[in-house]
């Protein structure tokens, strides 16, 4: 039976707790990362856990890092996140953002010095809790895409997110890589020996390929659009675009240095959030009426398929989270497995399926 | 021959004069609708001509409007376009971002009751100009892309356009259709009897279809990604943010408004133009050069076709324009005797071909 999301989020913090990260930090950490596993943002939640043990324990992230504000005006912050996990980082960062905004109107924090922080749109969701737009995008570690005409991997899965209030509990959440599809969806096609579609992968010289084995071959992920004539330079531009607001702009390592992520010390991701406030420009609450019409006239889209009715950003996240709420999280047995097996050997009390 | 740019823009100045725009609006406007022509965006400079001639004649748009600002705080600006032609509009628009940029680090101004502003990269670009990051987006009059899961066109072409310093003369600039291709790409595969690709259309159904004639036959554009496994819902995510971001936050008619474009009188598009100075974070010269390092290594990947060397966003409209700029900008000879129709009942000199 899955874990509640109350004991899912528990164990998160005991694990985070025994890697020596401070209290808050790891409250506040656990939060975010059990808000993408309720979610269904499967990939940036517990799942996580071993690839964070590994790092901490090379060095790559100092679970005792605090974020600083290095340098601060009344729109902007940047702030150095000490080589610790991105999460604390990215939500103080967004905490100074909507502060900000509520006081001038807009808000821009940049983060360096950062790591994986996990699901971008739990903090373009703290700008619309704040009533305010939230735009956030981060740099990825992994290096794992080839640009368009491109036969070598130069770009990470590079995400943007971007939130705005609706009507209550329903906001617009656009949280989306800015590849073709997740590698979890290349590596279930090749578990599965299915071809995958076109435009997914290409093999190590470029060509397009529908065999989802030549990614550990040596073949790269696609930008989003997949293939020159799908237009994947686009993905590529806007991949592009999050390098640019996510390191450049914060003076973290650029995914195309060759030391990304292999310089002595800590992994220096950067992270770019923005909060704006949308009674600069008119009423908030006519602002939010007419996002709320926007996505209602989207959901009443005639759908080609009725069973298949047609959604707006957000809502697929929206229902997971409340079956999950009664269901509990599911963790498959083998990630649980290796879960439990970092809880053991870091020393944290084991309250999943006790 | 072709016209050379001067010519061209010239002629473009004498039609929109002989419309009654006001002379520096006018020239503005020419000026804006040329550098489309000479960067190869034709969808977006005099190809124009035919169409806001007869908005024009239809009352749908005011050639003697000027913008005016009716809200302004040290951060942003709401600007009234008075219903004329967008150009004039946005540019102003920018103008004002980039002032309140230069003065507290970041301006985002907003455009209602505008119309058709031509390619986004222009306004982006105005931002480099100043040192500064541009990001622009506009609502579009043409409702013909059906969302994910669709079967109803809701949505336009809703593009999104960033810029960023890097080398001198060689910014970052992406400006892209949040759709698969272009509705002229379709066009042009219809006229030479060719199927098109897996995902640049579906049928009026929603059903994908590879023939090019359905969109005439009540098909519709689909959003970028193509298809559902393309993740056509991340292209139809970002439209979204779009139409948030260009008209819910001015107070422009929504795309999904069913009088849009249909109310009495102008066209009421939005517009939305950001400028962010990435002094506020670093060394505006180091974030400059982190720009170009980064532009440089993508251009230095191996490419899959020596032949095809990766290009960064910005870079194919750079080299069309410097040829441009010695061979003068072609023009078809379909659309060339429609101008000139249009500059003829319109009492316009006639420069282009003599």
């Amino acid at each position: 039976m899955p874990a509640s999301y109350v004991t899912h989020r528990k164990q998160l913090e005991l694990i985070l707790r025994a890697w020596d990260m401070p209290e808050a930090t790891a409250v506040s950490t656990a939060e975010i990362m059990s808000w993408a596993d309720l979610h269904g943002i499967d990939t940036h939640g517990i799942s996580m856990i071993p690839t964070y043990d590994e790092r901490r324990r090379a060095g790559k992230i100092d679970m005792r890092a605090r974020p600083t504000v290095s340098r601060e005006t009344p729109v902007s912050a940047l702030v150095d996140g000490g080589g610790g996990l991105g999460h604390a980082n990215a939500r103080r960062a967004m905490e100074l953002a909507i502060d900000k905004a509520r006081t001038v109107g807009i808000g821009v924090a940049v983060v360096r010095n950062s790591a994986h922080f996990g699901a971008c749109g739990f903090y373009a969701l703290m700008a619309v809790e704040a009533g305010l737009i939230g735009m956030v995008t981060t740099s990825a570690s992994g290096i794992q895409v080839s640009p368009t005409f491109g036969a070598q991997a130069r770009l990470g899965t590079d995400p943007i997110a971007f939130a705005a209030p609706g009507l209550p509990g329903e906001p617009f959440l656009l949280d989306m890589a800015t590849t073709t599809v997740a590698a979890g969806k290349i590596r279930n096609k090749a578990n599965e020996n299915l071809p995958t579609p076109v435009g997914w992968l290409v093999k190590a010289d470029g060509s397009p390929s529908t065999d989802p084995r030549e990614v550990a071959k040596g073949g790269f992920m696609t930008p989003l659009g997949g293939t020159p004539e799908g237009s994947s330079h686009k993905g590529y531009g806007l991949s592009g675009m999050v390098n640019i607001l996510s390191s450049a702009l914060a003076g973290a390592t650029l995914v195309t240095d060759p030391l990304h992520t292999k310089k002595p010390g800590t992994m220096d991701i950067g992270h770019f959030l923005l909060a704006l406030d949308p009674g600069l420009f008119r009423d908030a609450a006519d602002f939010r009426a007419d996002v709320a019409a926007f996505c209602q006239t989207l959901r009443a889209t005639t759908p080609a398929d009725p069973a298949r009715p047609v959604l707006v950003a957000g809502d697929p996240e929206r229902r997971t989270a409340a079956r999950r709420r009664q269901e509990g999280i599911p963790v498959g047995p083998g990630l649980l497995a290796k879960v439990r097996d970092v809880a053991a050997a870091s020393g944290a009390a084991w309250i999943m399926d006790s």
